[in-house]
């Protein structure tokens, strides 16, 4: 991390949703507001994707900002302040309708995130800033086995152990379980996968949010935990007792249902552990729709990520005369210039 | 139903812990507006617990109700507008130090809401209010196993099928499960109990809430329901099936963190199912906290209650110096007189 200001890549996400729809706002309006504001950090970016669809959204947004295409190898070399540098990794697939989930949407996608990937790897971005995918679209393009950018992500950096973070202005939700089945969560649900959780929250809340020492709310499991089933003794306090013997401010397990409340009204945490997807997410999008952030804990890089998807109905034209709302995405660029920036001091 | 107005019970719950103070407050804050405001209708009410507790209640709040000792046999006869007749089941038992269960003060926390239930399931009153009771009380008084209010009353009433209903100005939530392990909530989860919570749900808001043709959303047991395990489909998506069959507006199964924050933005339903606890209670806490009010579907008359417990901190000075916020207590009131008027209509 040796680059004056923070590097960071964008990928434009599937090319029939509205990834470059709210990619091109975000960017746009990054760029065009830098070092205005005092509370925003300076930072270079790099767009992944087709280069002819972010200069359509571009034009169909009335923005004015001036694109260039690069290789991997030098993408910041020559280019002018004010002037966005596009990789285009797949620029020899057709690009598909927008509405609907296609190989060639899925190929495209898939080829600009592997792109980020590669070039956070190698140091050459500091984080990557994610677009909306379709799973589907990414499967049809020969993947069957994709699950979701986040697995990806870990698999692609040797399998780190990686966890969900969601957040929004009066909330942060780090996740210990994210997509599967309810039944399956207690069997998931073990002290080290707590206390890891625990861990990573505290070290992300320290080097990147700027919190001296993050005071962690934990959920229990069950509801009012300690009355109904074993789980919460037996795993999750010990978790607990654990990251507080090694002087992490955490507290818990509390009944998630009057937490979450007592959280927001009283900002008595910096952030809630919760134990499964459900628990966690829905007081977040409660308060923070569309302008929550996804952040990935536990890569070598920064990751963030609007907390939609692709919204293929917009896309098409079919929803909201096709305009996306991008404070999503605008929220994830900012929070990852954010990240990047603590990181470095 | 003959009654010219709705009758009510009001039980003052533990007497060592806020339920004193705050039905003291409700009561008189309600009979106190009786007929000069607008959205309000009339009500008879009648106090169940002990009368000195009362008084001292209503003189610390410097309010100047009058009351009256009554028996079960005839409580309202011969007593003036304005002034609260008080039945009190229990007068021989010890009045407990406010702060802590007692056996003293389960017992007469229980007698009031027996003495409650046997003046409904005999029609002289059409519905009960309940202040806290201690759980731990309540058995240290001789009834191990006792549970909950709830489901004391559903015993009491031949074992009624019952269900939680929560809320508050922008959201109602009817659960299918409640107070159990998470573990234990996927096998909980059959297609009759979510067409009976349907069907209750559905009665419920078109009889007491006055809303023709209630619009019911219905949460998955699995996030993104139908990506994950088979429950939703073998088993809630059967039940929707089944409640549409029959002319009720239902739709789901929906991902639960999507779905509140729609409910709430767009009112595009009148009521969310949710499958669980933390799934129904986590996101209408975070909007109603000490506004919300519990209501439990199934008995045989109306019954409601604040969302919250005896605050023992609070009753014995250790925290807000003694005081409690009545605000949940008196929806709770509002609430029972509001689903008692609609359903004499």
């Amino acid at each position: 991390m040796t680059h004056a200001v923070p590097r960071l890549a964008v990928t434009l996400g599937d090319p029939a949703g509205i990834g470059p729809a709210i990619a091109a706002r975000a960017i746009a309006a990054f760029m065009a507001g830098q070092g205005k504001a005092t509370d925003t950090y300076p930072a270079r970016l790099l767009a992944i994707g087709p280069l002819a669809l972010l200069q359509a959204e571009l034009a169909r947004a009335r923005l004015p900002l001036k694109l260039v295409p690069v290789t991997a190898s030098a993408p910041w070399e020559d280019i002018p302040d004010g002037v966005l540098p596009v990789l285009d990794p797949a620029p020899k697939v057709a690009l598909p309708e927008p509405g609907a989930p296609s190989a060639e949407g899925g190929q495209i996608a898939l080829a600009a995130v592997d792109a980020a990937i590669d070039l956070a790897v190698a140091g050459t971005v500091d984080g990557i800033v994610t677009a909306p995918l379709s799973k589907e679209a990414v499967r049809l393009a020969g993947n069957p086995d994709f699950i979701g950018h986040t697995e990806h992500l870990a698999s692609r950096c040797g399998h780190a152990p990686v966890r969900m973070m969601m957040t929004c202005p009066q909330l942060t939700v780090v996740l210990v379980t994210t997509h599967l089945a309810l039944a399956e969560v207690p069997h998931r649900i073990t002290a080290e996968a707590v206390f890891d959780t625990l861990r990573m929250t505290d070290a992300a809340l320290a080097m990147h949010m700027g919190i001296a020492n993050p005071r962690i709310a934990v959920c229990g499991l069950n509801p009012h935990p300690g009355e109904f089933g074993r789980e919460d003794e037996m795993r999750v306090v010990p978790a607990i007792r654990k990251a507080q013997a090694a002087g992490l401010a955490v507290e818990g397990p509390l009944s998630a249902d009057a937490l979450f409340a007592r959280v927001v009204r009283d900002s008595s945490h910096d952030a809630v552990v919760a134990m499964y997807h459900d628990q966690g997410l829905t007081p977040l999008k409660l308060l923070g729709f569309e302008t929550a952030v996804n952040i990935t804990l536990g890569l070598p890089f920064v990751r963030t990520s609007p907390d939609h998807g692709t919204a293929y109905d917009i896309a098409a034209g079919r929803k909201n005369d096709g305009v996306a709302d991008p404070s999503s995405m605008v929220a994830a660029l900012e929070c990852a210039v954010r990240w990047t920036t603590r990181n470095r001091v």
